[in-house]
């Protein structure tokens, strides 16, 4: 039998749980090799199958009616002679019968005994956000106290597969440490490599547990093996990039917006919705839309967006819940291409039908709905604030976008008061229609925006997100804070949204796998957003540290190593040169330190020869307040140099850290404005962001 | 003999190691089981001890130049007959003579074999901070790649050692998992005390490795034992705890400063401290001491210390390192309590000598030495800033400390910008003499410090930091930022300071065991200074998040899971009590979420009831900037709240994190400046403080 035939047999009987044959039939036919065995009916049946694959065996019953084989005695292990063999049927029968009198015995499995090498365990589950996911680890009871385990989309290449054995922290065991073998690793990752492909084949594989799996230097052997069959998921609708792609380029540049519910009334929504458009500086035609005005704010207002005589590429929605519907009707009528869904009252208020219902009313014609229950949107090329907040109007390259409206407005706060250059803002709230991948196909190819950061609580579709990242991350940075990331958080985000949030650990690593920045919080998703695009990509892994403050210097390097940043060794003659320009008793190497009482010529000299160097590949600065090297001097020259030797070729990330009185604020807002990352007061957040740029690079297959 | 005996004996024959009955011995006469044995000169003896402790056995070499028995092929084990005994016998002896053909063999140990139960470490180290440190992990290849190990000061109380059981990752698996039999707790606690009291009584014992112990459900049994022997470590001076005192104090609240090198002449150290004493508004007698001056900033100067006719308490030291040893004699003389050494130049420039110098001279005067290398400290309760910065007014009950000037720096400028309320802030710079522990024991009585933070690079004294933090942090927090705590940083800090860093395991298990409340980065520890004593100790564990925003309160979740916080589970009366304030599509339970259209009141009602309600110990907060509650309309609303509910002796802490527009900052500085903890754009950074504060209330012993 093939494995489509015996998974269909399984689910025709109405089983959910494969036999232990079932399962060594399915390994055969995608190379999983098992151990040597037989089914045996009789004792002296399972005495000759032990005669032919060699003692020691192990016996186990086969029956559909007894799943967990070890409680019910099923299971015995290093049988060594025909007389124990013979001893242990009769002894797995009569327990297996008393477990159940009325279960089905198919037989006794007689199994080669394997061991040796390393346990470890291979699987796939079917997550809700995400599908087929294989998960790698080491077995025995203290990973699974320790929950060392990998996950990865299935199907998993065998590069993908080998990333999986060192992608767990007790990764060393498997190179064999203390005299240990080390484990054959291509053998392991095609093992790996073909459960991917096996759950991806058969969707019907709800679950597969290939533990213990024994990886040794000749080989992996999966020693017991478990299939759970159930019906496949229902595949995910998706539209063809093309048609999200000329859908959401009308939505952020459209030539006409309608304002459904527009107000002259101050404090109504639709009144703050006309005043942003009108203030934000939108150039394109606006129409309120409201039934009992014939004109608002200086602007001829309808009383149906039917009467509209032109066409119309937006329709903001200011009503409330209840009047949704029908005015979704006659825009979708309309023909617009989005309908930005600012009322809440659905699925977060337990309104889910309601929600449904504008869901379908926008797909049968064609309409893509941002909301319900948002904020709105900001896209500054176009100077379009279509929300209810106030306007925003610092250009610049990152768009972000936001799940809840509280996160979407300490974005607004933050952006202004760091002055952070965006494209656009985007709430995306219940997200019944446009999603993640449908902003980030936009943003992939909208040249106004270099990098993306998201706030999201949950994805309605993993694959589909995981897609889009990959293919934007080759050019622009993806960051994501994903909230819900623990347990009680989990908990909190189920409360909220209604939505599964999945298990982090399985978020995670995808995320991973799809070339994602993860923020670990908040303030960071915002740093990351702000500071990224101003950033050159590095080139290579080498970072050095030059420092004016060797107590600086030791934090720097702390900060180094928590975000993953290499320490440059740096060569004899380039320690050499850094020497010529610092005093004696400055410490180069790497942190160099030039000590604090210098003048800013140590500073230019020892910056300028760390962007010119071809081998240094990143600049971390400390600097230290002094009368010597004022804070804005040391500011304007350092811009000034990164300018230069940017001006030369030399385009490499600097970051620096400033210690010192309140001026070393004005200088790193000065420095920041001149595309240097700069922090007073804390040496790990300037590390930190150079950190985030390094794992974008690293996705985006930058350095090697 | 006993343990003493053993070890005499060892040190006198000029060996470093014991041999293994030797260290039977010692464990003999302090309780610690090993396994029965004995030592066989002949095959036939070997089969003898074996029938009588009983099969299997271990068999092992047993001489003094063979230390690693294993390369050695010394060890057998399983041996389960007479005839295997026999053969081992002479396996060993012909590997041992094969593998060192000089080696003086005294016999076979013929070793009970035990096993069974989980294989655990316990040991001691000599640490070069720390002094006699005792360890406990779990054995295996697996803990031993991933570091899985727990440090303690020895000697160690039951107690304590009980707690190390529970402080390695995997410590559920001594619980006993997935059917596996739990250790006997009391008994592994009662080895590991044993070890720590050996090592205390015997400091010639340099190391002592018990390697694997066998801990079962019946005991532990040491199945082998290693021990290094020693010079014991010389003893660490200290002065007692009131001579401390009294000079600390007379540094700290000075009647007469005297400032050598002082000058009438901009941009020198000496016109610096000057300018800084006067404007600072210092209100004791400053006394200028200059050779080439009569009168400086309106001040008669001296030619010499020596000739001022009054008392003086402190000399400020701003001259070069040259001049330093003859101005301390004079000082030294003149019976002042301190000398603030602010000039660099000394052991941080290699000049080693320089600083023994005048570390000598200090100590034959009976002088305090703070430095060199620092900018000078500042104690506002006396209007003092005796360092080359610029004054710092803001009193308040932080005292700050810094082994870097750069950090020194940072803390000020952090400060005057937060308008934190210091106490102190203090340079220690290469820390020659006086050292954290003297400034513990000064702030520990200091009515105006309410809480200490402390950057650091190393411990001078290690005990005697942890013996004054542990009774500081009785009554105020401990906060410690130890840089270089990466291998990349301890790096670091080798080359500034030529400290010996110690593993930063080591460090982070005792600060722990210390009570300090260790802040990973710079800016945590400035944001910990700066809250911490504005907030009550909580009366327990029970943490309550209400959030105006969802999304907040799904990241607020996260954040309490990542301090350490937990998250109150709502009893069914209290939630009925919050429902009745909510709307019905609102989530009760915990996150509390009010939603985010709600009026003041919502917020006044909710935060009063988790406020009034004992059951509640501290408060979260998530707020939602909106028109209906604006922030400064919240900010005014919770701190009159707050305020209100601590009159009626409702004392809990709250911390609030605002999303909004740029009015939350406003909000924040408010509430802040109402002793409410609240910071805009982050839901970490609240709740990191808050975790902060339970850290310190839990080794305060607040909590049960």
């Amino acid at each position: 039998m093939s494995a489509r035939e015996v998974i269909e047999k399984a689910l025709a009987e109405g089983r959910t749980a494969l036999t232990a044959p079932e399962g060594r039939t399915i390994c055969e036919e995608y190379g999983i090799a098992t151990p040597g065995e037989g089914l045996a009916a009789t004792a002296e049946e399972a005495v000759e199958i032990s005669a032919k694959i060699g003692f020691p065996v192990v016996l186990k019953i086969v029956s559909p009616d007894i799943l967990h084989k070890t409680d019910a005695g099923g299971v015995l292990v290093g049988l060594k002679t025909p007389d124990e063999v013979r001893e242990g049927h009769r002894k797995i029968l009569a327990s297996a019968l008393a477990y159940n009198p009325d279960a089905q015995i198919d037989g006794i499995q007689v199994q080669q005994m394997v061991g040796g090498g390393h346990e470890v365990i291979v699987g796939a589950v079917t997550d809700p956000t995400f599908g087929k996911v294989v998960a790698f680890g080491l077995g025995g009871v203290l990973v699974e106290v320790l929950k060392d385990v990998t996950f990865r989309l299935a199907p998993v290449s065998g590069d993908d597969a080998l990333t999986m054995l060192d992608d767990i922290k007790a990764a060393e065991v498997l190179r064999g440490v203390r005299g240990a073998e080390p484990a054959d690793r291509a053998a392991l990752a095609q093992l790996i490599e073909r459960v991917g492909r096996l759950v991806d084949e058969h969707p019907e594989i709800v679950e597969i547990d290939l533990n213990p799996v024994f990886a040794s230097a000749s080989g992996a052997v999966a020693a017991d093996v478990r299939i759970l069959v159930g019906a496949a998921p229902a595949p995910v609708e998706r539209l063809p990039r093309e048609r999200i792609l000329a859908q959401m380029t009308r939505i952020f540049k459209p030539r006409a917006i309608a304002v459904i519910g527009a107000s002259a009334e101050q404090g109504k929504i639709g009144n703050s919705v006309m005043r942003n458009l009108i203030n934000g500086g939108y150039q394109g035609q606006i129409f309120p839309i409201n039934p009992k005005a014939t004109e608002i704010m200086g602007l001829p207002a309808y009383k149906s967006i039917a009467d509209v005589p032109y066409d119309v590429d937006v329709a903001v929605f200011a009503i409330p819940a209840a009047f949704v519907a029908p005015a979704l009707e006659e825009t979708g009528k309309k023909g617009i291409a989005g309908a930005i869904m600012i009322p809440s009252g659905f699925a977060e208020t337990g309104n889910v039908d309601g929600q449904r219902e504008i869901v379908e009313i926008a797909r049968r014609h064609g309409v893509r709905m941002l909301g319900p229950n948002i904020y709105g949107y900001y896209y500054t090329p176009e100077n379009l604030c279509a929300t209810f907040c106030t306007p925003y109007d610092v250009q610049g390259s990152v768009a972000l976008t936001s799940q809840s409206g509280g996160i979407g407005m300490a974005i607004l706060g933050f952006s202004r008061t760091t002055k952070m250059g965006v494209s656009a803002i985007v709430g995306v709230g219940n997200k019944a229609d446009v999603d993640e991948d449908d902003l980030l196909t936009f943003f992939e190819q909208d040249d106004n925006t270099r990098a993306v950061a998201m706030h999201l609580e949950d994805l309605k579709d993993g694959r589909g997100f995981v897609d889009a990242a990959r293919r934007v991350v080759k050019n622009k940075p993806v960051i994501v804070l994903k909230a819900g990331r623990t347990a009680m958080g989990a908990r909190a985000a189920g409360s909220h949204t209604g939505a599964l949030a999945g298990d982090d650990k399985v978020y995670d690593d995808i995320l991973r796998q799809a070339g994602v920045v993860r923020a670990p919080g908040l303030n960071d998703m915002l740093e990351y957003a702000r500071a990224l695009p101003l950033m050159p990509a590095p080139q290579g892994e080498n970072v050095v540290i030059i420092t004016g403050a060797g107590g600086s210097g030791v934090l720097l390097s702390d900060a180094c190593v928590d975000a993953g940043l290499t320490l440059m060794e740096i060569p004899a003659d380039l320690d050499e040169a850094f020497r010529a320009y610092i005093p004696p008793f400055g410490a180069a190497g790497n942190p160099i330190d030039i000590t604090g009482g210098e003048p800013p010529s140590t500073y230019e000299n020892t910056v300028r020869l760390g962007l010119s160097d071809e081998r240094v590949h990143a600049l971390v600065l400390g600097y230290w307040h002094t009368i010597v090297t004022p804070p804005m001097v040391f500011a304007e020259l350092l811009a000034r140099v990164v300018a230069e030797e940017r001006e030369k070729g030399n385009v490499k990330p600097v970051v620096a850290s400033l210690a010192g009185d309140t001026e070393v604020e004005e200088a790193c807002a000065y420095l920041f404005d001149h595309g240097v990352i700069a922090y007073p007061y804390t040496t790990e957040k300037p590390v930190a962001v150079l950190g985030a740029k390094y794992r974008w690079a690293r996705a985006a297959g930058l350095l090697r």
